[in-house]
């Protein structure tokens, strides 16, 4: 049985990609090589390399003459001192939304003076702070759009004149924002682009070449620039799976049509969450992600019965992380409606048989 | 038609490798779930990833005790600067056998003093240096056990009283060596150990912490080594085709008898090269590489010829480096000798026509 995959990430990514995918582990489009043993500087490759690379400034409607698209590694974590290295000077503006952002700042403060104007971790960061303002002295500002862990993502960004950097890793193509409004923006694949293994960097040409220091080859985003994000070798198999997944998007009517079902997924998982009785949401309401609903059970009782309600559903990754405890729905672009719909069958059934 | 893969990295995987690796795509194990969408807290992953280690510690006949497996990302490139971020506290040895070693040797002064001890670089890095000392009074020796672009291989490591480092990317799990004279092993993974994106460190967990500097996070070998390699979400898919491989290498025999294997093809080349009128081997033949055997056209204006048998046998990837120009047949462990016969025959096809 197919499993309804709820899981934080890496996650569920569409049917169609997986087929695809396994067919070119055997025989790439009919080459006879597998995906998995072709040089990165084949033309196969270069191909894949720059249909992804189109397909992800397309989706963000990014103009091509400001904007490189990088495929790296390591993931956000590598970026959270990647960006640092690249575009700290001597101060930067940090605004604290979650475990992600505490992580990120941590790291920037090996390289300067970090101001954190706000943070909601004095709420376990059930919310977004919002009265704050971004100064100017600052190198850059940078915030995380979207807090896998506790459900909460920004709605408006606040006004900047120095750059802006954000960690869009688990929200981005799930909806329309100004993207031009970011000079970095990045993203591991794992939840709406692709497998673990490949991280997306959108760098704004001009915010580059603006600090003193001398960077490692590996974390300077102009050296990747410059080789077209072929410095070294790119993780074949998790950019390939994420061009897939970018193409798959296209299909789907691209970034505005997949977030009208995003809103609809979580629409129909709150409605659930707010009138069921046994049920109370984490993140305060203005502030709830589309991607994850985090939300607990009032009676803790009820844990084993609603757990194999959801085992017998055939749910697989719904647990919250350990710091919010209770259940994270994790609706991530390829999760269909229907598997929604089972876990708000089972929240009906607890309710019925409680 | 399955082609006779040459490819110098990524390159050419044993086939029930892309088998069992397809079938994962669809469906890990019967779980249901692709592993592309599960997570990499899952019992199924933290399985594959210990059998992952504990199958690269057997097959280098380390110690648990004294060394951790690492699946990092960002290749040998990132190991380049990672590793002297970990060592070097104000002076290194570095041994220049090729551009790898000079990419590694420029990373490293970005940290500290470096001290080139040796380079073959006056006779294009066509032989590996002998003559040298590594001295007592640096932090540690870093040298590189296979050079894949000039066909050069480290045969016999020199004495050293510090701290080990070494580059294996591309002849590790190939030949028997007595591993634990290294403190730190790096490799990525896209030669003999797996696809692209994920990097194996080997490292002596007694050589770690010496150094005063505050190192980044994702660049700190004691970090990753706390959490056994899970600090941040690994490369999934990379590190189980890893895994796969690494089972294979086992069901092979083991190291000993894939080193007999890659011998023999190394052997059988490498007599065709001395003996073919027509081809002149590029290494110096004391530092021929098992791996990559580098060769060239005496006579330019046979090139197209010579090649178009190639295509006609349907070998892929001989085409050597731009820096040594000719052909280079990279014969992984996962090549198999019929694909060496195929080249031998071209090869004498051509010198029966020319």
């Amino acid at each position: 049985m197919k499993k309804h995959n709820f899981s934080a990430g890496p996650c569920i990514l569409p049917q169609e990609v997986f087929q695809k995918a396994s067919q070119a582990v055997l025989n790439l489009d009919d080459s006879g090589l597998s995906i998995l043993e072709i040089s990165h500087r084949s033309k196969a490759f270069v191909e894949i390399m720059e249909k992804a690379q189109d397909l992800a400034l397309e989706h963000l409607k990014l103009p091509k003459e400001e904007y490189q698209i990088l495929f790296l590694q390591g993931g956000a974590s590598m970026q959270f001192i990647m960006s640092a290295f690249n575009l700290m000077q001597t101060k930067a503006a940090y605004l604290d939304t979650g475990s992600w952002s505490a992580k990120a700042i941590k790291e920037a403060k090996l390289l300067g003076e970090v101001n954190v104007l706000a943070s909601s971790k004095d709420k376990n960061y059930n919310y977004i702070p919002k009265n704050f303002q971004v100064p100017t002295d600052v190198d850059y500002f940078h915030c995380t759009s979207n807090n896998t862990i506790f459900g909460t993502q920004i709605k408006d960004f606040p006004k900047a004149n120095v750059p802006v950097v954000c960690d869009m890793s688990s929200d981005i193509f799930s909806r329309e924002i100004d993207f031009s409004y970011f000079d970095v923006i990045y993203a591991g694949a794992q939840k709406n682009m692709g497998p673990a293994g490949a991280t997306l960097v959108a760098v704004k040409k001009s915010c580059l070449g603006k600090v003193d220091r001398k960077i490692p080859s590996m974390l300077d985003y102009q050296v990747h620039c410059g080789k077209d994000s072929m410095f070294n070798t790119p993780p074949v198999f998790p950019v390939y799976v994420s061009m897939l997944t970018l193409e798959w998007l296209k299909e789907q009517g691209g970034v505005k049509a997949i977030e009208a079902k995003n809103k609809m997924k979580a629409d129909a998982m709150y409605l659930e969450i707010d009138r069921n009785p046994l049920f109370t949401g984490f993140a305060e309401k203005e502030d709830r992600s589309d991607m994850n609903a985090t939300f607990n059970l009032k009676d803790e009782a009820l844990k084993s019965k609603f757990e194999s309600l959801l085992v017998e559903a055939g749910v697989n990754g719904l647990n919250g992380h350990r710091s919010v405890g209770g259940y994270r729905a994790s609706m991530y672009n390829a999760l269909p409606f229907e598997s929604v719909q089972v876990v708000i069958e089972a929240m009906q059934e607890l309710e019925k048989n409680a």
